[in-house]
């Protein structure tokens, strides 16, 4: 079934989180990022691919969809491009369902590690800090303040399909130091001034269910946050730099916390 | 002296690394940017700026400049987002020379730690890596293969003025491992496949002098580097993810290198 004008106008809208549909759908483009949501069962709507741009890769992905009972709609080149946030776009397109964003309903109390970040407004850092918070077993991710859209395609890219992999929860900084209290999680707080997190200090930390909180570049985390933290912990580096870039910083932290398991 | 329209014209081609100028040339735009090419006394041949644009803060940076002897070029509004790459440009354009690039015009033999960037495409990452390599002691950055420009307006914001920090020679593959040879360095290369860098891993590599590759996200290293080398490492990580950011990785192992000296 050709895809009509409205739908064509909807979905190049959902590209700048425009009109009322970004509120409850997103795109993922790209054979590499569609293969990934297949991989973690994170399953489109819709794909939209346009034939000549589809290289053999691209068409056994779309025979997979297929065969998972997902609806394909053969668009033209133009139509996808408009589609399209890429420098070099691979002819395929997914229309996805936004998930919930609710702390309580994606909480789960398996969850030992949950990234927040605070006003982290570079969809490119907000992607890689996703993309490093899966490899280093974090199961949840909150947003909080002026932090970019999770489900932004710029974001969805730089996480390179871990989007599909985690939960993404949307907070109110007052809700989410309420709720680390109430489940009893140890609340580490990124600092620039804050102690080295060496192995001495991984220790302390031991095996407790914990919450890491990143904040901006410019700014770091607001007192709000600090004020409630149980340790503030900081990369060692030399003075050369003020600071590191956030996604790097936040994702060195994840990194030293994380422990292979079995 | 107002600028002229040919002035203009060649430096905002710049932007997008175009014309002749572009081979000798580079801009770099912002207050804290260029705040930091003072820092590293890395001084611009003049300064652009745009009055109505300028916060107090940009007052006193161009004050600074000043005292310094920079020549500084007052320009309309319109003229100044001509010259700019960024969505909030804070109305002032550092134009500067372009460093030498050559490796051995830039080496010194108390590099101890140097980065080696191959096919690092993407100009955030390359600007991220510049910014983590100079935070963690590494002196020297090489690029090679289709790594981008290190001097390009977006490597440059996104190494936040570790480019005026530190030295960036431009190689070939083959020159590279010639000159590791040569001067005797070991040769570190980050492979999926390869050695976790742990503890132990890190020891063993002591006080040596050392070059650390870094290949693209994609493809990783070519196999020219992975076999010349002399280790190959990557940072652990659960199997959710087939890969760090590039950036990430190549920041995370320079991390687990740095030793605060003193």
């Amino acid at each position: 079934m050709p895809i009509s004008r409205n739908e064509l106008k909807s979905v190049t809208a959902l590209v700048k989180r425009k009109g009322r549909a970004a509120d409850r759908l997103f795109l993922a483009e790209g054979i590499r990022l569609l293969e990934e949501a297949v991989r973690f069962d994170f399953l489109p709507q819709t794909v939209y691919y346009a034939p000549s741009m589809c290289s053999p890769r691209a068409g056994s992905l779309l025979d997979t969809m297929k065969e998972r009972g997902i609806s394909l709609c053969r668009i033209q080149k133009q139509q996808l491009l408009a589609m399209s946030d890429t420098k070099t776009p691979q002819g395929v397109v997914g229309l996805f369902k936004r998930p919930e964003t609710g702390l309580g309903k994606l909480y789960r109390p398996d969850y030992r590690k949950i990234l927040w970040c605070e006003n982290i407004s570079d969809p490119g850092n907000l992607g890689t800090l996703i993309r490093s918070a899966l490899a280093f077993g974090f199961g949840l991710v909150v947003t909080s303040g002026r932090s970019a859209d999770a489900y932004a395609p710029k974001v969805v890219r730089s996480s390179a399909g871990a989007i599909f992999g985690l939960r993404v929860a949307r907070v109110e900084t007052d809700k989410m130091l309420k709720f680390a209290s109430e489940k009893e999680l140890r609340l580490i707080a990124t600092e620039l001034g804050g102690e080295i997190l060496d192995e001495k200090a991984r220790c302390a930390l031991g095996d407790q269910a914990i919450i890491l909180a990143i904040g901006s570049e410019g700014d770091g985390l607001s007192p709000d946050i600090l004020s409630k933290a149980d340790r503030r912990v900081r990369i060692d580096h030399s003075d050369s730099v003020q600071s590191l870039n956030a996604a790097v910083a936040g994702s060195m932290i994840m990194g030293s916390l994380y422990r292979r398991e079995g």
